[in-house]
């Protein structure tokens, strides 16, 4: 089976104080988006990469790709308004009805490639592959000035890569967009799926701010 | 009002395949207790500090505090079975009716100054005073095999340091140890009190993992 991995990088930045959106900023010396598309090659040579992103940065993404990546084939695609948007448009260009596809956050470079693979392995077993990880601290649930403290055990955060089969999950996209598809397994709950959990990696961090980055930058040395 | 704080570090080290417990571990050559008790210093000199470790670490803290801390007066007090044990054995060392007492993690020596006065002004006005951030990502809460996501905007991490009027707190733990008292908030509401929630800073992370002293000595960098 054919393997596809949509790299979401529709973002505009706008919570790292900065004018360059976090997955083209460099962490040891690399944009953290080329650390975030090695892996995958590191994963499997052949994997077909797909990147969204936004209208203002195709130049320097397609710039970014010739330059790391000069024999790869890598589709660059326009993000949309929101990461449902942008992940359809990806999804969109995929035709090939057998085939798994992985969809991954551009701001996590530090997927490891055992995640990668437990991900695809139950998409291909289960029609879906969603990695996390426990939750390692206190948490309380909080309704307005009170809160409780919860068992957080019974809880997971969540990572990408989210992954499917394709054709499963661009029929699950074809529907209105609503507020609660925070991600890409919510899509797929939403047409009447199950989701299938899978172990994570815990150095799988999101950069969304500044800080982010210098602890991507231990974690990447390592 | 007189301000204490105890820094719990009665842990074992099993988490991080160490024979060194982590609070002991070293972060840009200083231990990882002496980083935290710092910041403790940095928000106000004139802070009581009490410190509740192994009985087979209790010489080598001595140690630490008179090489780092010599003209400080830290009190070194003998840890518990649990962490609820190891606070019970602090707080019996306070004979200060009027006054308020931090409980923090010996290995969260990222707290800001901001987040310690947060939490001992909200305890002087409210009794008690907690550190929570958002939550950044994606959650899932799970029952066996099946998980649903879950609006993350309800739920928020809990850090130390956790601030309370010190006899408000040594009454509540003048109870029996039940499994439910992960830290001290669920021992005080237990006592039927009124948890009162501030905020902390993110990089208040609490060192568990190898890694985590990587990232923690990025940040210290800052």
């Amino acid at each position: 089976m054919n393997q596809y991995v949509i790299i979401v990088a529709g973002g505009s930045g706008s919570r790292m104080n900065s004018d360059v959106p976090k997955q083209y900023m460099e962490a040891n010396r690399l944009p953290i988006i080329v650390h975030t598309i090695k892996r995958f090659f590191e994963y499997d040579k052949n994997v077909h990469v797909i990147c969204c992103v936004h209208a203002n940065y195709s130049d320097y993404a397609e710039g970014l790709m010739q330059k790391y990546f000069p024999y790869a084939k890598i589709k660059i695609v326009l993000g949309g308004e929101t990461r449902f948007h942008s992940v359809k448009n990806g999804l969109a260009v995929i035709k090939d009805d057998n085939s798994l596809v992985a969809i991954h956050d551009a701001a996590r470079p530090l997927v490891s490639k055992e995640t990668i693979k437990r991900c695809f392995v139950s998409a291909q077993e289960n029609n879906s592959g969603v990695p996390v990880i426990k939750v390692s601290e206190s948490i309380r649930s909080v309704d307005g000035k009170k809160s409780i403290a919860i068992n957080r055990d019974n809880y997971r955060i969540v990572q990408t890569p989210q992954c499917f089969k394709t054709d499963v999950l661009q029929k699950a996209f074809e529907v209105e967009y609503k507020n609660s598809f925070t991600d890409d397994a919510t899509v797929f709950e939403n047409a009447g799926h199950v989701v299938n959990l899978v172990e994570g990696n815990i150095e799988n961090i999101k950069i969304t701010l500044p800080s982010d980055i210098l602890i991507a930058e231990a974690l990447l040395k390592k």
